[in-house]
């Protein structure tokens, strides 16, 4: 049985097999070893996620858990009060409980599952604004409803929990930063991902997920023979060496 | 639970969550709908997926079974004897045998699996002689190791199993010649998919699905409520009525 990785978050995740997606970067990275299952829900924050959390990982399962999992949930949580998305809002101490609560219960479902913390990625207030009024023209609102400032904040505390529990984190806040014109260039409405912007999310997954080397997609067992070493003439040889029995046909 | 569609094939299914692949593409269809598993395996013909086939679909399991499945085979049983790749060579009267088992077998694991047969696609051989030159120079074979009347044999006699079994099928093979120019719009290296080769399977595969009602996909049920559905101040109420029972958290 093919290990599983899922990935947990908003629509960050949600969207992460649209043309060139992180997630659909990670199932090809990972391709005949691990399998990808996306969990994202766009729009939710971390109290909402709790709703899901026992239906999505249940506990007690014959079903084996997943050996990695990503919990890249913030830029809702970071909404502000007083302005159009505040439904979303939680507070940054709650958003750090939630984040721990998340944790602790896949750690919960197994000791072994790495499981990494992703910050929100930052905001582009202009890009989000022009997105605001290429939707609702004169109507949009005329302030942002998440400020780069304050999911600076969530991404800080976002990181300060992973510390705590000694897990790994990414953070994309600062990352996305440290590069020129990261607002175009990652961003495609101030919020969401380019293509660009994806590659990073993958690339940062990629470099964490190595590290534990359990993890590293060319020391992974392919689940059957590779082609190469398939005897035309003795086809069954290969399947026989790599399966631990063979299939009755 | 979610539903699970599989994709069983060989590289072209292996590589289809490739930047712009179909597979990529049919999981953000099915986005929070299904979840797209992919069980594609590079350079294997139909006889050797039959060593796979109970390992891959158990037939007795406690796992609820896929609700579709693509079965996309046919681009190495139609290798040529006695050209470079003549190892993967099946005599087109056992492949289609062996497609006949493939799909008894998902039938068995259940009778309302939507099997869909796809052919390989049509081989541009000038694209395959070039590419083989672009990997070993002089050295390269100088007949090419599949050719489009071949292919278009295999072609059809998969067309004629999916009639007899009763079956979806999608005629890849003729669909892309229809197309001017389709040897480089659609194909890479004279076998594998262009992004633009992609979305063809992509809209195949949907308009095929779509024709079974349960399984087109803004019909088919959210397994959590939809952000907007979400009362900030009361979110539990819209878990409860989406969840048959509510998570305890």
């Amino acid at each position: 049985m093919r290990a599983e990785i899922v990935l947990f978050g908003d629509s960050i995740t949600e969207q992460s097999f649209r043309p060139g997606g992180w997630g659909a970067s990670l199932a090809d990275t990972y391709s005949r070893k691990a399998d990808v299952k996306v969990r994202g829900y766009g729009g939710y924050n971390t109290r909402w996620a709790l709703f899901m959390l026992h239906h999505l990982f249940p506990p007690l399962t014959s079903v084996k858990p997943a050996v990695a999992a990503t919990v890249f949930f913030g830029a809702n949580d970071a909404a502000l009060l007083g302005r159009t998305s505040e439904r979303q809002y939680v507070p940054v101490e709650e958003y750090k409980e939630n984040l721990r609560t998340i944790v602790h219960h896949l750690k919960k479902c197994s000791s072994t599952m790495l499981v990494i913390l992703i910050t929100p990625p930052p905001i582009d207030e202009e890009g989000r604004l022009k997105y605001a009024r290429s939707l609702y023209g004169d109507k949009a609102m005329e302030l942002p409803e998440r400020t780069n400032e304050m999911t600076g904040v969530y991404a800080k505390q976002c990181i300060e929990v992973a510390n705590e529990l000694g897990i790994p984190s990414i953070n994309l806040w600062s990352k996305m930063q440290e590069t020129e014109g990261w607002q175009k260039k990652f961003l495609s409405d101030g919020l969401h991902l380019t293509e660009e912007g994806n590659a990073i999310v993958h690339e940062e997954v990629v470099r964490v997920f190595r590290e534990a080397t359990w993890l590293r997609p060319e020391e992974m067992p392919y689940d059957f023979p590779h082609h190469s070493v398939i005897d035309g003439k003795n086809p069954e040889k290969a399947f026989q060496q790599q399966c631990s029995k063979i299939t009755e046909l």
